[in-house]
């Protein structure tokens, strides 16, 4: 495995620190410098040994830099790009830890021009509700999920390098389009947030809000675990996948509503019938027979 | 607290089986009666000890019992409760571990007559998606939430004395009338079981079911968890609460399709603040603000 001297790493968070630290306990990688918007979260990044040193300016960062992490949320992604294009060195690699990959590509192909074939899109299946680099850990991506989208102007080696990497920190890597990517992850990330978000902002509202959450118990704290995702990085990604996030709330409206008809009409075998079926493909889920 | 010399559970799943598990741990009863249909499941009971034997007729089970919990699905109860009602000890006094309580409430109602004041309906808010005797464990209860209906027919004295077996069991008991208790859980229970099984039934039923599920991660795990519970208890629960979750489905429709119309207008501000809002009133829920 190439080992990259110089790293910059654009959005410190829990994706962005848990790979510097990942990085550096695979040993890698060089010094690492970090980039972002909250000087308190930097300086825990530093504290904890994920990088080596701040910047401010991103452009500054990716000067020196071999490998370059952007895992900022992703309407980000636009201004970051545009910066670091000019400062690019020929030899350096750019990747990213976004969680919609359409808007992220089209982003890239605007910014970077000519370089565009030093980005490799990827999107770590590795987050969780905690966020910032105090949450970060070297271990994130073990025996968890990469998704890499890799353009057409990639070159096999570099995807490979991207990929390599990524199996290096533990982690198990697929590719495919941005658009299968982004119709994948609107099923069964995007609209389950939606859902769990919805579900505990409309308790909130009501004037009941205390006696209704005074007795909800562990069914609704995993139910609701997303709902403490972070809403900056959550509203991007909604707002980046929106279209097919939409035509996920439609079909899942429709199966609501099919639920909803069935209670009506009293039709208790075919809910329970329902139940079973889901509970019965959830098993199998669990069981890893949908491995992909 | 008083002992009970012969307990009968009906319906010794993992509710019935861990409330006999709790009494013998804490030394509140002697010996323990199991009825139920899955004599597989009795034999379990019997292996684990939650039982000393098994009965095949409620009536002869309840017949020489001081205390005898109802924990079956709630549909059974209108034909456990009359099989029972003639048997019943004058000084014997009757609790069940339903989820939902005017439908308990009306079949006591119906088929206990001039018996109807040694019944003192409860709910123990300690299921999970694990199920059957096998599942049952002694500690179920501890630092969990029961809620007691009592009946106005009910003394005090057998109230207290049904209040103080849980609490001998380490769980934090609450009084609310039958229409109180089901309106808070068809929103904080009946209704996230439902979402739960309309997103994994729908992603089932897709064409590309096996590529969605090969990629659903930890978020997603923990958001359907409970549509992995018991299809029949899930089912009684929705029928006998179903005026009260259909409310709940099209108050949620309401909301889930505000937050559409927020992708649609791509209002991403208003995106974010109702995000946030969730995620700190989930934050407030976390800290105990909301202890009933």
């Amino acid at each position: 495995m190439t080992r990259f001297a110089r790293v910059a790493v654009i959005g410190v968070g829990l994706i962005g620190g848990s790979f510097a630290l990942a990085l550096k306990a695979a040993k890698l990688c060089g010094r690492v410098v970090g980039v972002g918007r909250s000087q308190a979260n930097l300086e825990s990044a530093l504290d904890c040994g994920a990088i080596d040193s701040i910047e401010t300016d991103p452009a500054a960062a990716a000067r020196d830099a071999d490998l370059i992490m952007l895992s900022a949320p992703v309407a980000q992604f636009p201004i970051i790009l545009s910066a670091i294009g000019n400062s690019l060195n020929p030899g350096a690699l750019v990747t990213d830890g976004g969680s919609t990959k359409r808007d992220v590509v089209a982003a890239a192909r605007a910014a970077l021009g000519t370089k565009l074939a030093q980005f490799v899109p990827g999107h770590p299946i590795a987050g969780g509700e905690e966020s910032g680099a105090g949450a970060a850990r070297a271990d994130l991506f073990r025996d968890k999920r990469v998704v890499l989208t890799p353009l057409p102007e990639n070159s096999a080696a570099d995807v490979n390098r991207i990929e390599g990497l990524w199996k290096s920190l533990g982690a198990r890597t697929y590719r495919m389009t941005p658009e299968e990517h982004d119709a994948v992850f609107a099923a069964v990330s995007h609209l389950p947030h939606l859902l769990a978000y919805a579900l505990v902002h409309g308790i909130a509202a009501r004037d009941d809000a205390a006696r209704l959450f005074g007795f909800a118990a562990g069914g609704f704290r995993d139910f609701t675990r997303i709902a403490s995702s972070h809403p900056e990085m959550w509203r991007d990604i909604c707002m980046a996948n929106r279209d097919r996030l939409m035509s996920e709330v439609d079909g899942f409206s429709a199966e609501l509503s099919k639920m909803r008809n069935l209670l009506e009409a009293g039709d208790s075998a075919a809910l329970e019938r329902l139940f079973a079926e889901a509970r019965a493909a959830r098993r199998r889920w669990l069981d890893g027979e949908y491995e992909p």
